[in-house]
């Protein structure tokens, strides 16, 4: 039986009791989540180097995702190792390995291997870059090679998988009917829609769905249903291609289900800052509530270079109205590959992002953070007040840069601390 | 007369001709705005250099204030002149100089000769400052001192004013019942509440608010009503001592519109993401639709060293729900008086915001901006995408840094550019 199968049987898995607690909730209340499909479970069962099982979905804390993996520019096994490394200091809740360069294989089952977290994937770049190195066009894929891929792909332990099944001839003719700005920037979205347009056949994930989720109830992998047509450009956002991708993406999820295997959505990209709240919401609705994987979004596409922030901006916004699951987005985006450096700091803002959703949606111990932190503001405290921040290291750094000649004050207002004032004030009302 | 007062009587002025140039709207549309009080025009009568007026307000790009000036701990003029420099640079709206270390006098001056947009102080700074270095308790403040001090600082040139006008004895009152977490951070609220109390007063600007109408008249000087008790942790948001003041607020730029002066009024502050949209749409109701001028809001508390990011986050949202005017918060703010790389980087992250706001309250030209750039990224046209970057000069700098093997694209997809692929076949479906 699958996790999702044993939820709705009523049975409280181990997987499921090691989640919960994470996420300091009630086992069985999780289980019912995760009957539900509101809530998806991360954990290959065939992992080598064991992990917790990690929830994503209603309920839970907000997740956060960090791309790393080698381009064909750059595609130094050990570089990756070291954003892996980066990510996971930076307390990212998954990465996902999207190497396009290199001996792929090789670098997946290290990142696998050295990796405290879930790994997810997307299988079509493996395909692809072996055809390409062995000079065979993209667009002659035979349907097995990517089945054949996954498969192996789950025997190594892959937790979650990006599968651009909603690519389907109908959305691509759609897509061909519209003018958008952008047309198409996820990769994995690019190659299926050229495969389609070029055999004149339908996408075979779409078609063999059954037969991708086999594969994937035999290794308990999470399909991450992606949004292969994405707006790549907010005046592309919520248009006919992207829904029209959306419906297609919630009647999957609900044939996931019947089969017992767990599904995520992937969502958007560039959105502006009033479309985000609507495309939650629209999710939700169309794909019977599964977990909401966003990639941003992206509230603005004139500032690359602080897409980490523009993509805080709409990830906060997102992760307040409802999505489960924040892709970072690094400050390299739109110009290169991240660097170690760039994947930390992206992590970290993503988290906040997430964090700021979840003081609005309640999750257990978002509130009582911030609270701990007002109150060691008040107190001047200022070594709980570097404990207390997300990034303690950082904070440090900037206070110790700077020394006050008061300890308990900052070299922004020194004697004139509001703070102290009004302390004394009370101090004196009590007197009084 | 005042400007105000001819806007209400038909006559569109230079300054309204001049600020309407820059917004690219029509004179008499920004005129017929500011005879409702719902825009603002800065610039005092008696500056030393002349500066273009700038609009405030519905309807006008949202603007972004830098906040500089010295502290005890950092008093020297040469370095706020490099951040004056820095901020200007970035394109910053508009400054404001809070200092209150080495010559307030001297500093301010060489501020208001040195800069080509308009500048902002809080004079209550002034006289705490100068009693302080007297050796005088500042709660023996004379008010005659404050208004002095107003008066002269309306001669050197000062465009606006933070005057903390609503903490009142009431206000303070309800301050002191309640249970906040923070009570006051704000230095100019605190120099008042403590006033009262000890001296069992009224304030001086509340009471003899008309004496500073007719000064800022003179001059022509806007005041920005300071939000003394503005919440300094989000647990503190929208709670009945901010609202309370807020309300008061509300009656000052009534009867300041009576006596033909403008006036805006300034907001939080630590606001919970949930909490921001409300609000702006409660102080432009309470406000008579007066120009909002917001201080981030920042969106959580945890998160110091980020704090231009979580402003930028809460500034987004607010401006995108109406908030007219942002003041900047840098990464070191909660830590130390920023440097002049976090004054740089503080002006272009709240740009950022404020553009993000622009675009969903459909400012002229906001939009337009991120489609030309959308248009270059389909064109791979990377000249042309740097150019039109907010920051042109950080994102050159990422790009050539990590220098791509084929130049149309960039390192994180190379060869498997998905905006070629679509590109050709687009091109193929045209042929066919």
């Amino acid at each position: 039986m699958s996790l999702l199968e044993e939820a709705i049987q009523d049975l409280v898995s181990t997987e499921i009791i090691v989640a919960a607690k994470h996420e300091n909730i009630e086992p069985d209340d999780l289980r019912e989540l995760v009957a539900l499909g509101r809530v998806v479970i991360l954990r290959n069962r065939k992992r080598p180097v064991k992990i917790d099982p990690l929830a994503v979905g209603e309920g839970t804390r907000t997740k956060v995702n960090a791309n790393i993996g080698t381009s064909e520019d750059s595609a130094s096994v050990e570089n990756e190792l070291k954003k892996l490394t980066a990510a996971i200091s930076a307390k990212a809740d998954t990465v996902m390995d999207l190497s396009t360069g290199g001996d792929l294989d090789a670098i997946r089952k290290e990142i696998i291997a050295a990796s405290t977290v879930p790994v997810g994937t997307v299988p079509i770049y493996e395909v692809a870059v072996n055809r390409r190195k062995a000079g065979k066009p993209v667009v002659d894929m035979h349907p097995d090679e990517l089945f054949e891929v996954i498969e192996k792909q789950g025997e190594q332990g892959v937790d979650f998988l990006t599968v651009h099944c909603g690519v389907t001839s109908k959305v691509v003719e759609t897509l061909l009917n519209s003018s958008r700005v952008m047309d198409i920037v996820s990769r994995g979205g690019a190659f299926h829609a050229e495969w389609i347009h070029k055999n004149k056949r339908e996408n075979p994930l779409y078609e063999q769905f059954d037969r991708l989720c086999e594969i994937a109830k035999k290794y308990e992998m999470v399909l991450s249903l992606g949004d292969g047509l994405r707006p790549g450009a907010i005046a592309d956002a919520t248009d006919r291609s992207q829904i029209g991708e959306l419906v297609v993406l919630g009647e999957l999820v609900h044939r996931a289900r019947e089969l017992g295997v767990q599904a995520m959505v992937e969502g958007p990209g560039h959105v502006p800052i009033d479309d985000v709240m609507a495309n939650i919401q629209i999710q939700k609705q169309i794909c019977d509530n599964a977990p909401f994987y966003v990639l941003g979004p992206i509230v603005t596409d004139v500032a690359p270079g602080y897409d980490h922030i523009t993509a805080a901006i709409g990830g906060a916004i997102a992760s307040s109205s409802g999505a489960d699951f924040l892709c970072y987005v690094t400050c390299n985006e739109h110009l290169s590959l991240p660097d170690v450096e760039a994947v930390r700091q992206g992590v970290i803002v993503t988290r906040i992002a997430a964090h700021v959703g979840d003081i609005a949606k309640d999750i257990p111990g978002a509130w009582e953070w911030d609270l701990k932190m007002s109150e060691a503001r008040r107190e001047l405290d200022w070594p709980k007040m570097l404990e207390l921040a997300i990034d303690p290291e950082l904070a440090t750094e900037i206070r110790e840069k700077s020394p006050p000649q008061e300890e308990d004050a900052c070299t922004m207002c020194g004697q004139y601390c509001a703070v102290k004032t009004i302390s004394n004030m009370r101090k004196d009302k009590k007197k009084g």
